[in-house]
């Protein structure tokens, strides 16, 4: 079997370390070869099944850029008011990058999904775990060289369907910003700005039973 | 801005091409030490307003593992039931290595994610995504470390969560199977079995609209 050596084990492990969900962007554009090796390695993601239920959809258009902006501006307000007494600390934060990045995709999950039974009978929503290991696949890589990405959720899924005339079934999961970035920041941003902390891995990790923490590694 | 050299790019990229969800397994422990490592990548993945909702519990009592076995045992069968004219390919597959792989976890979304609104109010299934990418960490890690891991969703949620006495609100979402192995299937196991075959990524790409696949990329 072949091994990998400890430089190659190091480079992983430093990339899921490094890996940031970045809002701030340099607006320059992303070599059309880098986007390609990035969209190999998220189709290269476990899925359910092998059902593969993944699709991007490039947004290449820049009035329609603009609508995603707009989108993603309404729910910001409307999360900020959902969230009571945090509400200005919310709209202090950046919440996407959508105008500055290089590259604006689409993330969604696509249609004719109930056809798939394998590993979903109980859990429908393994489709949208594949769809996130593809995308988190594409974030290492994406860091790896040199690009920062992020993952908007802050958007009305259906609304959003509609605009890029997605079919009944698919639906989009993820506006994600990619692009060239000044720095990658040195902790996630939500913890450098406050927003909350990080927990320790003690606390995550039980025993047989939940919250048995006794000797659990 | 720290460049990545050209070998870690690979190593990064190998990794993403080779990581497979594996159901062959020797039976023989799994270091300590790695297993703290797995689970340390696993909680450095990005989530949703940073809300950290993956849990996992680490089984290792025997009786117990059974138990685990048992339950996916009763959903194969249901599940091939349901598959109608497929359900003799499907029950000719191995579709988990419960009782074979030296370390057993259960990957579970925490209770209390009602609390967290950012980047959920619309897509509250964004904590499912989070624990999705963490599972994917460890993935990746685990096959730079030479071990292989297996996600099986064949499971009754509410069964299994009541067996670890999870608190309401919690739901597991994986039994992840990981240790020693002969080998890494040199494809997915489904497609070399010849439950499906993998798509060509220029299927999976858009450009601004559904199925508009003009020079996508």
């Amino acid at each position: 079997m072949n091994q990998y050596t400890e430089e190659e084990i190091a480079a992983i492990y430093r990339v899921i370390r490094e890996r940031r969900d970045m809002r701030h962007f340099v607006p320059q554009p992303v070599d059309a070869g880098v986007l390609t090796r990035l969209l190999e390695a998220a189709h290269m993601a476990p899925s359910v099944g092998l059902m593969q239920p993944w699709r991007f959809v490039r947004i290449t258009d820049t009035a329609l850029r603009y609508e995603l902006h707009r989108m993603v501006e309404a729910e910001r307000v409307a999360t900020a008011k959902a969230l009571g007494e945090r509400e200005e600390d919310f709209l202090r934060l950046k919440v996407e990058g959508i105008l500055d990045c290089g590259e604006l995709l689409v993330a969604a999950l696509m249609d004719g999904r109930e056809r798939h039974i394998f590993g979903r009978r109980t859990l429908p929503e393994m489709d949208l775990a594949s769809v996130s290991c593809a995308i988190q696949n594409m974030w290492l890589a994406a860091r790896a060289e040199g690009l920062g990405m992020g993952w908007v959720s802050l958007f009305d899924p259906a609304k959003l369907a509609e605009l890029l005339q997605m079919p009944t079934g698919a639906k989009p999961v993820a506006i994600l910003c990619l692009g060239h970035v000044t720095e990658f920041y040195p902790a996630p941003m939500l913890e450098l700005n406050g927003w909350t902390k990080r927990s320790s891995l003690q606390d995550m990790v039980f025993q047989n039973t939940w919250e048995n923490t006794k000797s659990p590694l």
